[in-house]
């Protein structure tokens, strides 16, 4: 899944956000407003501050989107009113791609994205989305919150003024849609296909024509033939933009987004202008949305799914051994070879690789050991 | 280790606790303290409340129980100090499986525990917890979060005048320590197991003759014969019960229990004194709980198993596909029998296998199928 917006809609939306700020006569400030009774005891604690989000999302779009407005709902509600977070789509305020900068120049206090859409200028910072037959969301949380994860991530975010905590987690993803049949490696050689990142560079090796493009114009593309084979999400989102129409196979598992997380980015120095207790409502909230987040991809896609296959009759095909191991061979090429082009990928590299390493025989003894035992 | 630091240190404690309230002019009493300044606007939302938690776990006992301490300081820490939990161990101020009994009684504000402890005196609850052959943690957060699970939980515990939310899970537990080789079902005949509840009740088809005990006999139990296995928890707090000294064989998977959910439980009256900023506190704080227990879990149990295997040369045994399959069988069994005693039951198992029924197709091509792929 990437982003890369398009549509009349986000143009109309934008007018209306536009126009809703102004008729509510809110000034969008960055700075803490003025505490009204500077006097009274605890004053300190009761400063009430109005910040912005910008996010990389499509207005609307399911569980990214709305997650984080239900974030905000929930942090201004558990502080009471003092931490107020406006949210703004992709667009709305920052181009989607552009929420980096923003945030990094204190433009906007908060953003909402994926670390791997600033892989051109801060190429260390994409492993903490996801990698190519990289870790498991459940693995991942393992990572962050108990395995130095979090820790190494704050590091690697602190030379661009940025803080930044997971938000949210897509669980493992779908292959893609095709029109053509994936029966061995060869059939990769000379498909056109959408499919950005890290992902992409493992296919290229299998020859394929890696095309990018805006998500408005990927079904018509799909449609028309400009372009064989494309990725996105999964099952709910999918079937939201209508793929089974344009495209014959649908397959899994999604090898090159094992468990994407998004993340919640805040301006460094506005971080540090708030009083603890509004910091723990947002580590705390964004931990929420975390969970709720993949909780809903779980709950949606298996929905999704059952409307895709039983009502649109999409076929559903899992790619050959075969080709998973060919391409899992071609995904540490391509993680060394990241891996080798600045210090700062090399150890996040290297501190991602020896957890998974710890993590790994626990899992196969655990979770995969007990859906085998239950015949998943 | 005990409570805190020990039992004077509880008691010290417990004094200067008592000593900084009655500075600070608080009063220690479990009933909202009188605002300071009951003028002032937002004085109502400004309240304190001293509130109990009584668990089932022993002093200091890992994740269960300094997961809770984690809990109430950053409770407090969010709710600038307006709601301050103590936690008390089992037995400390509430026998550990009395807890239910206390909260519904409203002798205690809250508790943590498992809903399977009451199967008892409420067995339309003990799903809740988890089942043989159930789900894993990462499908039981769907059910809960955006499946209607906690919707149905709240609804179940009312009668009991509790309220609940998921605030830690287990992931899949180990299948438990043997001191003789499962190569068929027929090696369960007669076997002397430790393994309480459903799980319980299944090997019992079996021919296992199931004995139940308190967590401190166990270890000699084993060491002398008394029993020939029993079942804990996973490799991190198998470990350090020293069970590798006692029996020859761990077994994995667990599928008594993939995904034990422990509960932060209220007392609804409590509940509903609450403002709701401090409700939505504390719902935050047991979401975040839930989250990092489960990472906690994953990344220690992957160190504690690499130390059982290369350091005590544990032999780490797979249960054979067939014995699962047939136990898988009885675990079916069970459950129906469960869920024909009571309409409560009924209502609970259907509601949790109609959730499973949409879920587990998206997990088989979703973290499954993955997991197959990477070859774990």
């Amino acid at each position: 899944m990437t982003y890369l917006q398009g549509g009349d809609g986000l143009k109309r939306r934008e007018f209306l956000a536009t126009a809703g700020l102004a008729a509510a006569g809110l000034a969008a400030c960055s700075k803490p407003a003025a505490e009204p009774k500077p006097q009274a005891p605890g004053a300190a604690a009761r400063k009430t501050y109005e910040w912005k989000m910008a996010t990389s999302w499509p207005p609307g779009f399911p569980v990214f989107q709305t997650g984080m407005e239900q974030f905000a709902a929930r942090v201004k509600e558990m502080s009471g009113g003092r931490l107020s977070i406006r949210v703004y789509a992709g667009g709305e305020l920052i181009p989607p791609l552009e929420v980096f900068d923003a945030i990094s120049a204190g433009t906007v206090e908060m953003g909402h994205s994926a670390s791997y859409y600033w892989a051109g200028k801060a190429p260390e910072l994409q492993l903490f989305t996801t990698s190519p037959f990289g870790l498991t969301a459940q693995q991942f949380n393992a990572w962050f919150y108990h395995g130095g994860g979090l820790e190494l991530m704050h590091e690697m975010y602190k030379p661009y003024n940025i803080i930044t905590f997971p938000s949210c987690n897509t669980g493992v993803q779908m292959g893609g849609w095709f029109n053509r049949k994936i029966e061995r490696i060869e059939d990769f050689n000379g498909l056109k296909m959408r499919i950005p990142g890290l992902g992409g560079r493992v296919v290229a090796k299998a020859g394929v024509n890696v095309v990018l493009m805006a998500a408005g114009e990927l079904y018509t593309a799909l449609e028309r033939g400009t372009i064989d084979a494309l990725e996105w999400v999964g099952p709910y989102h999918d079937l939201k933009l209508g793929f089974y129409r344009a495209a014959k196979y649908y397959y899994y598992p999604g090898w090159h987004e094992p468990g994407t997380m998004l993340e919640l980015m805040v301006n460094l120095k506005a971080w540090e202008s708030l009083p603890k207790d509004l910091q723990m409502i947002v580590e705390a909230a964004a931990a929420q949305s975390n969970l709720l987040g993949l909780a809903e991809f779980d709950a949606k896609n298996g929905e999704a799914l059952n409307e895709l296959v039983n009502t649109y009759k999409a076929q559903v095909l899992k790619f050959p051994d075969e080709v998973l191991k060919t391409l899992h061979g071609y995904a540490r090429e391509v993680l060394e070879e990241e891996a080798a082009k600045s210090p700062g990928q090399r150890k996040v590299y290297d501190a991602f690789r020896a957890f998974a390493g710890r993590v790994e025989p626990w899992t196969r003894m655990s979770e995969r050991a007990f859906m085998e035992a239950k015949g998943l």
